[in-house]
């Protein structure tokens, strides 16, 4: 490096290692570890070998002995996803303080009750999975909604977290949604309860928030807010039921917002896009919002003018 | 691993082995393969190579025997690239029974028709780029857009998987769109035809439909969908034109919805924010919803009250 | 490969070859370098290693060491963003021409003072820390926000993009927003300004605009804009105030766009969800839209009809 560099950079460096010293939550090195991203992600890709065997799986594995290469995975991923765990387990309330056995034990326990229910969430996902290819005409083959469709990752991601989530393991659920939040634009947290048959088309633009009970069969958009009302109250209002309840065999279409703990829309009902529901929504009902105002112009486009931000009739652009 | 792990590890490889055997989709382990989207992904950015030289290349290439370089590049594609064509091709009604030599033929059939659309596809992506350029005052070079635009990325990777889609490449092709929706947030499906000069500015909440007909010099902004009406009919609407057209010089802002495949956007139109279309409009019209009623409430912001949801105001809050 | 492409891929290859030969600014092979994508995403994360000490570092480094193995990582990332920002230079204006020397050094000057805005950064994103645990009853622990939440990842990423934006260096800073932006769903170019304890909630289709000025305490939700009004004027309004100024505690909930360069929201203020704002509201003002019109039809929903399309009703479904 040259000479300014040269000069700079040990000044540099010790005003950045002074900076550490604040004591700033920014600021915590080494007090106790946290999970590590990276590996929970690979933990991800793993799971997503187990439930879904012959789709992401090495092509080597596939011929012969999948059951041999299978139960090496499955230990494999026993075995990191229950370290992360014990170290994740630290930040919880009831282990901060237990002895490093009773948390090892702790955390044992977890691993082996998430790995119980696979069959279940496949089970599940199997559901999810003849919802999108019934739902969608643009589903050529099943093959192509596990390969490549968001909706199908956000459920499967958000279907693992979701029971790490009832363990009550700390920070590794909310990473693994929040990661399957970073690849589909699909935002569902970890407490979201959601019942089988779940098609999401699309997806991004979509927020699932964390008391949402969703049932059976239900078919959500694009743009979908299942959200909270006012949260001024913030931590406060932690574990309140915040988010609403979506009954079977509704569909949402793109754009909707649903709000408020107390919310609740009723079987069958079909929601139009765009519609701001705050207010429960009675069984069968079909809502959409009345028809814009539209207004129209016509003759051919002026040339661009001089000012060209014309204000008077350039409100309606958003760029 | 400690005891609980040890003790169990059995039974749940087991369990997980044996739920295997139900004969869903989900359990499919060998039938036949699947494309494997990793390296899919890998031949995109190969192609990015191939279709933006000098941008994407390894700096050792860039100096000397770039076209050595070159050519080994594009044989290395087109060998990996038939190879996953072969493999999609079987999902394929046509060619689902016929022997692997015909396969094979056919496969390369269509491989080599793909690479020879290459300038074709670069003539168009050369327009998209310039139409980015004119259309955003926030570029400040085309390389910027080249190498960091999602638009361009987006309509890049779908003129290559459009391609595919033409020559009826089973699964690949959507992987491929679905890999661009994932890096951008534009969700464009790979039967979208779609004319030059082609500009996305920000992108994100995009949906583009399979039958959607785009002309030239069209410009759309970001949450934007081009979709379909009801789709209740599910499989049943498969290769129906369900989605609409749009003519050339068209401009769409920010959260329009237009929907229908006998809507049709005419020639210069310009469609304004969250305008929601569904049917046509007609040559040089600008649509634009009136104003919104917005309510004003004045005044100190009151002190976080007890029950801070406040239900009477809170509605237009969403989270 | 087979007799088809062994026929076909000289003639190919060579096609594509000479396509290369047209000087357009798709075809631009050596000219002179631009700055390597995947160089720059790797000092993102080498970046996010040195502002949040402890949360991304390789857990070896975390018992012992820590300030050894920091300084390393420091000069490591200086020396490689010092590279990148000698390529960038040379599409400045200012630098197009000076000899390499002269270059070299201000390369340098700009890399030192980058540097040694890093504490000012990190107090920056202190108070974003503190406002995101502070506004989100779903934020079990600060280490969470860090480690999972995308706001956190955009704002830390266009903290740092914007100070190389002001040092003006080329085409760096976009590059890194538009991986935020890839990323999160969340599009912050770096020309904006942000003040501090800003907090982005969910994030998915945010978009703020280069010459948008933002206060302190300020909280936005999923799918705003703070854009421009109508950019016909394309490049030509390079470098004018297109973007709007959201004073300090200002709230935004989700949807809600904000356009025009002159447009300013008021100290306090709060903006309904939804809402299209072009003019300046003022200070202590709660903005938000009426009650949408909804309509309901009641009854059992049909089952499906022959022509499933019903257009009557339809028209609010989006897909």
């Amino acid at each position: 490096m040259g000479n300014v560099i040269e000069n700079e950079i040990n000044g540099i460096v010790s005003d950045i290692l002074e900076d550490y010293n604040h004591g700033r939550a920014i600021d915590k090195i080494e007090l106790f570890q946290q999970p590590d991203k990276d590996i929970i992600v690979d933990i991800i890709h793993k799971l997503l070998k187990i439930v879904y065997p012959g789709y992401f799986w090495d092509k080597s594995f596939r011929i012969y002995t999948a059951n041999n290469n299978l139960s090496l995975l499955i230990e494999d991923v026993m075995y990191n996803l229950n370290k992360q765990i014990t170290i994740a387990l630290r930040f919880h309330q009831d282990w901060k303080d237990v002895d490093e056995n009773e948390l090892v034990e702790v955390a044992q326990r977890i691993s082996v009750a998430f790995f119980k229910q696979i069959p279940r969430i496949r089970e599940h996902l199997e559901s999810d999975l003849e919802a999108a290819y019934d739902g969608d005409p643009a589903a050529y083959y099943k093959d192509e909604i596990i390969l490549s469709y968001p909706g199908q990752l956000a459920i499967t991601i958000n279907r693992i977290a979701h029971e790490l989530y009832l363990l009550e393991v700390p920070l590794i659920p909310r990473i693994m949604t929040e990661y399957a939040h970073s690849r589909t634009g699909i935002d569902i947290h970890p407490g979201a309860t959601i019942g089988k048959y779940f098609f999401i088309d699309h997806g991004t633009g979509i927020v699932i928030g964390e008391s949402t009970v969703i049932g059976e069969h239900v078919k959500i958009y694009q743009g979908v807010t299942l959200g909270a009302l006012s949260t001024r109250g913030g931590q406060r209002l932690k574990s309140v039921k915040r988010h609403p309840t979506i009954e079977d065999n509704v569909t949402i279409y793109s754009g909707a917002s649903i709000l408020g703990g107390e919310t609740v829309i009723g079987k069958n009902a079909v929601i139009g896009s765009n519609a701001f529901i705050t207010k429960s929504i009675q069984e069968g009902t079909r809502v959409s919002i009345k028809n814009q105002e539209l207004q129209f112009k016509y003759g051919k486009k002026e040339p661009i003018v001089k000012n060209d931000l014309e204000m008077d009739e350039a409100w309606y652009y958003t760029i």
